[in-house]
């Protein structure tokens, strides 16, 4: 049995995660870190991980960029792997998780479910084999309205994936309503769609001569991350140090 | 049997049009306006309209913004009523056309499929029991690489239907990446995806609280154009002076 | 403020719609029916509605075909109109329904949410305008992998609804696997998906002659039908004796 | 320049092959075969290919069953590797194209596109990924209503290629509206949708928990299939004996 420190215990994605282990045989929470107490858990809960006494594998953390110095002391100091999913970093903070993956297994991903990730590698196919054949390439991603950044960290790394395979030769376009022209071969144009309760939609689209192929992906609820940060907890526990995302867990389930 | 003038009738649409007046029964091509004359039809090919002297009940029109002047003054000389699909007209001609109308039967709309119309008409329903429903509006529209401009002219007409059903409350959004902000009420975003040879898609989405409702036009070639100038030309032989579009055409179905 | 009796209230939409009452200012559940005691809730909870003695302007159903009858009864007595989501009736039980009815307001619809019951008025248009101008209807719904049944009962009210705005000339085909054929005019195709944890996703689809034009529904989770069945609550509150569906919800939001 | 016999030149396939040969300056026609003589080509036109002595590199076959037989003699005689396009062919010819395998370079797919046999190969490693865990897998595939057979031989080589990924453990499911019971972890369902004038629609789902990917491929016109037939014969040109598809085209292209 693999055993958990939860840090952002108590935030809704922390509870989702409690939920997936107690159902999970191979995986536990033995300990929980956070500064809200106002729900009851069947494990500990310390105000701040410098403080957590419990032993343990791997530590998931779903909580907030102000949290993540400590984690990554405590994670370097216990030897205990961290999957890192808190996002807003500063520029500083990555360099402090970069340090940290020299000393101990740190993994971190734009985005955490298995579908999207997998997708980020079929992609990278798709461009090697399409783009020379003169399809565009094209992602509309959609979101609920409460939504702040636009287009979503999960498309960029989409397009990303794509435009490293073809030795970074593209540029990314979010508006053409501002000139009337030509859309150029080497743009990949990402599109936000915004309304309702969306969870998050990702759709990314070929579009060839009389020809297209479209690769879309649909989370019905933040679960769909939850149960990637799981995966990835269990992938990562006796790890040794360095830098993992999740398209390793995915070449390690292949393997 | 209706007797047309067909109006640019060697360019793509003039040609299609007249591939689809060979095998209907109800009408037929009695001259064509064309200054090029490489192409043989059944039919005599004039020049100009103005030196056009076969009788006909209906004009049929896709030639360019240049042609149109002569065309209303001869269509109101003549009394023969006219479906004018050409687009990129200037506020002058506009005006003109507006005036010609007075005088004779005139049709025009953004749009000339059978499908976008039907569209725009339910999509005016859907929005008033809807919006006061909370759900958010939002257009993606595609098209092939080489078009100019973005959103599309159906993709504004579709927001305008929309909006005049809804008191005209709402602005359009082209782009969400220049700001880190929630979504506002009022606004319909409205995305342009390019790509490969796509002929025209319009996704129309209303996005609730756990429920998306979506309607999607697809035109696989241009002849969807060609279909709706034709039903358009045979529903307004015959009509007294006056402004229609394609929504008239559709009404006309139903009764 | 509207006082409800939630039957069914300790299953899963009976809780769904007892916390969407407890955030709605115009409506509130003043008791609750249900044999299983182990949730507590804010109101009083009877095993059976018989024994209920608290008065109350609508009652709200989901609870199982067995309660039904003494449901109809109590509804009919105490002049109470009822919103009746319970599914799987038997012949006779509906005829009682059909009773009651006569005494009492009862609403009953095949699928309770805003969005599919509006999407059946658009589709009985759509279907007038597009089936004489050659189009072809096809439904596509797709559902959760523990569903008994296919089609669903939605996409059923769905062709239902197009079947008679066209004078019921049309057949249902499941299935073309076994004859080799081409479509006859008069059918329309349903098809059934399953997979996953999938909440209920229908696509009408219109094909017509290189154009094709789709109406799709999407629901994210129970709360659009709980949402629903709310909604139609505060209609029925004071109706007269009658028979109604969510289309007569639908068409009270637009007047 | 490759020089390429045509076989079946003035059917539509043949034709469409003829225009894209014209535009590229990589290869040429330099015989076609067919027994209707009512068009005029650039090329020399024999009615059966026993009698043509041109010299070529390679031969594309778009012709029909009962050419298929003399045409393998004369690949095999004359050693030109072929481009095997016509379908319907009987167990027997099957075999016989087995057998000149073993002579001359034979390549044969149930989909000539560029984009579907990618699609075939990016399904396998979806597959050996999501399968394993829990995603169900369902296909949707959509086509005019003239086609006589359902589901396409495309929707069924997809299915194949999935199936073969995971130790041919899945059994296909055309119907569920027969029976009351739930869906089957080894089941792949196949739903053929019918409808207007639609090319070709493949539509693959992979449903897990809270969590749907897509595959879709749409061709717009039949030319998709006639630039793959072109591809191949570039490829095939010049290689040993053996039988080819499609996929050995791409992965040339990848590396």
């Amino acid at each position: 049995m693999i055993r958990a420190i939860m840090s952002g215990c108590n935030g809704k994605m922390g509870q989702v995660i409690t939920g997936i282990c107690k159902e999970d045989a191979e995986i536990e929470i033995v300990a929980g870190i956070d500064l809200y107490d106002g729900i009851k858990n069947d494990y500990p809960v310390f105000p701040n991980i410098s403080v957590c006494d419990v032993a343990a594998d791997v530590i998931i953390d779903f909580s907030n960029a102000k949290a993540v110095d400590d984690l990554l002391v405590y994670s370097v100091d216990k030897q205990i792997p961290v999957v890192l999913c808190t996002t807003g970093l500063s520029e500083e903070q990555l360099k402090k998780v970069d340090g940290a993956s020299k000393k101990v297994a740190v993994l971190k991903s734009a985005n955490m479910s298995l579908g999207i990730n997998m997708l980020m590698e079929l992609l990278k196919q798709a461009a090697t084999i399409l783009a020379p054949a003169g399809f565009d390439m094209e992602i509309v991603e959609k979101h609920h309205n409460q939504k702040l950044d636009a287009p979503s960290g999960t498309a960029l790394a989409l397009a990303d994936s794509m435009n490293e395979a073809l030795g970074n030769a593209y540029t990314y376009t979010y508006d053409r309503s501002k000139e009337r022209k030509k859309r150029e071969k080497t743009e990949i144009g990402i599109s936000a769609v915004r309304g309702g309760s969306i969870v998050g939609e990702h759709e990314v689209i070929f579009a060839g001569l009389d020809e297209v192929i479209e690769f879309k992906h649909t989370a019905y609820s933040r679960s769909v991350f939850a149960k990637g940060a799981v995966q990835a907890a269990k992938f990562l526990s006796g790890k040794p140090a360095g830098f993992y995302d999740m398209g390793d867990v995915i070449k390690a389930t292949i393997a």
